[in-house]
């Protein structure tokens, strides 16, 4: 590497927000460490803002392209010409990978050169690296874990203050933890992104967003948080990919975790993901999600694996089909009817769909009864249709609310 | 690549104990993934074992060494030969690294073949690929966490049943998490060992085992874990790698954690390891620290990175002085003389040497009577002195037994 030790990388820079900021200030900050460990000095040679700058101008001068703009379009055109031109990239767009990977990880693979992406996931937890670089050749069961800083906070807030989402909504903002549109975050959209990726590492498949069922946050009351309280229970915002006989299911949903999970102790805006396989039994690892100078931190560890190496190489194996209906354990809060025979009714209906029940508590008289269950494991579409038939009684006086619940102690 | 489609990786295995096997079995079993993902068929061409095998033979048709022997000769011998020989090296030998490692490193750098060891460090945790890689440029702090999973399990063990060390020991020998000689677990120079490797890798600065200071646990007592239980604390073996004024602090030691710290719920023979940096906060990763086809499986994702690209260049960037006196909290146990004026006799002691007190409980009577302290942060120079003095009244009625405390909360 010595006869590169005086040569500089040059590298344009798309989009300079937070984290295109931190970034340019962290390339300034580790220009020289960086030519330590790779014979090469990175300088931002152009960079691209929504007033300022023009891409090809930028691209024709820069040996790499770091692309930090975020959105759809026109990121995908800036990486797919980059790459067509045979400069590297590093991006950070969780949502271009979920929906584009393919086609920019073709575009990659037909120029030769890198295409990296740690940011994009879990912000400074290695996770994309050590799922495709230490685990690529482990035959990965489950990845899951909590992937969205913003929904943690908001979750842990509310169990810890009693505060209602929109308090703990209105916190975060406040905080810094949740963008002025919350949208994607607290529906379990950014999640889901997110878990696209994750499983088409995992599995060498292609997995894209359409394909990953979520859900949010939206729905979650003070009252579900106080009573998983008092059954030792945390509620977390699950990204979950999974082999299943048939193929794999990727889904994203709220979920009680008993107090002994792994998971169970992650709070406020931090991320952690789980990685598990017969011969590596489970790898853990927790870090903060979000974060200017924390995402740029990754995106400059993904600039030196550049110039220290080759490529990874994003080669599918194969298709996997995704498996929709899973088993799962759920909590079935009930607000119900203050009068005889209802819980035998709720009871039957469970028992004719074959759902049974763990635990019952019932709760309060008058507009204030109400039944709370936890059901044993069983598929999530037959639970689907003893929710509808409990929500067809006449006994209830709110729509029924399911979470679900991973009960079992941990291996 | 594809035009070493059919080319196999001929791999030299030297040694074929518990990890060896595993590792044999493990090549089999992925050789088609390992195909798919670096376009090299891996095989096992050689095993050199005590009773059988030749190295020389095994070394000459061999593409890549595979060291799984322990122990430091001749398995110096062995590796130095392979790299000068120009064959990568993988190797699961951490005393090998903590011992010979800059020798080896740099025999390495000169023949311009890797040397890889994720396998050397905290089991199937990739600590040592994230700390290279991932934060091969970010100015690392403090690298810390559980290290040795033989006596994170005794401790586990000894909290969980009131068991004594003995007995916690002997069910670790019968659950296989102890060896049959576990002197170099639990004294804590195993740990010690990991932690001089970690230490060269977050700080880019020669480390060797003789300058790691390191206790063990074998004076640990059950009441020492039913007081910290009261307290709402738990007890590990930590391992402690951070940049301190002047240099770095390099040790392993037992210590409580309070019930909120990110490693205080890691349980059992799991190993966990947090870095700590301005730039990326905190990233914590726990999993299993032992285990045959787990540590194989660390020693085949080294394979697979050699097959797959460039090495990390080990360079040191200067050498910095370790720095041996450092602040802590202590917890303190006295087995003091049930008379008035003793605790006014030991508070004065502490007083006089700069040590302040945070919290005190007195407990039992006549030959049962004792102290327990908590003290805040002093230097441990000065605590060892008031230790000393303590120790010199006449109101003791055993040595006095202290142990660091992490009480702080995490920020």
């Amino acid at each position: 590497m010595s006869e590169e030790a005086s040569k500089a990388v040059r590298i344009g820079l798309l989009g300079r927000g937070t984290v295109g900021g931190a970034f340019a200030e962290l390339v300034e900050a580790r220009a020289d460490a960086v030519a330590a460990a790779t014979g090469r000095r990175p300088e931002i040679c152009g960079t691209l803002t929504r007033a300022d700058g023009d891409f090809g101008a930028i691209l024709e001068r820069s040996d790499l392209i770091v692309e930090l703009m975020g959105g759809t379009e026109p990121a995908r055109d800036y990486v797919l010409a980059a790459l067509r031109a045979g400069r590297p990239v590093v991006t950070a767009n969780k949502q271009l990978l979920a929906q584009y990977g393919e086609e920019l990880f073709e575009a990659a693979r037909e120029a030769g050169v890198q295409l990296r992406f740690e940011a994009a996931v879990a912000g400074v937890i290695p996770i994309v690296r050590v799922i495709q670089e230490s685990f690529g050749v482990t035959e990965i069961a489950k990845v899951f874990g909590i992937v969205n800083g913003t929904t943690n906070y908001i979750l842990t807030e509310m169990a810890a203050s009693g505060a209602s989402y929109e308090d703990a909504l209105t916190r975060a903002k406040e905080l810094g933890y949740a963008e002025a549109d919350p949208t994607e975050d607290v529906n379990g959209a950014d999640a889901a992104a997110k878990m696209a990726i994750l499983a088409r590492l995992a599995f060498h498949t292609p997995v894209t967003l359409d394909e990953v069922s979520y859900e949010g946050i939206e729905q979650i009351k003070p009252e579900d948080l106080a009573y998983a309280k008092e059954l030792g229970l945390s509620l977390k915002l699950l990204g979950v990919a999974e082999r299943r006989e048939g193929g794999i299911g990727v889904r994203v949903f709220p979920c009680f975790l008993y107090g002994g999970h792994p998971l169970a102790p992650v709070a406020g805006p931090f991320n952690a993901v789980m990685v598990e396989a017969p011969e590596i039994t489970e790898v853990t690892m927790s870090g903060p999600g979000a974060g200017g100078v924390q995402t740029a931190s990754a995106v400059l560890g993904d600039v030196v694996s550049i110039l220290g190496g080759e490529a990874p190489v994003h080669d599918t194996r194969g298709r996997l089909p995704i498996v929709a209906d899973v088993s799962s354990s759920f909590y079935l809060h009930l607000e119900v009817a203050d009068r005889p025979g209802v819980l035998a009714q709720v009871a039957q209906v469970l028992g004719d769909k074959g759902v049974s029940v763990k635990s019952v508590v019932q709760r309060g008289s008058g507009d204030e009864a109400r039944l709370v269950m936890v059901v044993h494991e069983c598929l999530e579409s037959r639970f689907a249709e003893a929710l509808e038939a409990i929500d067809a009684l006449d006994v209830l006086r709110a729509p029924p609310r399911a979470i679900r619940v991973i009960q079992e102690e941990f291996v």
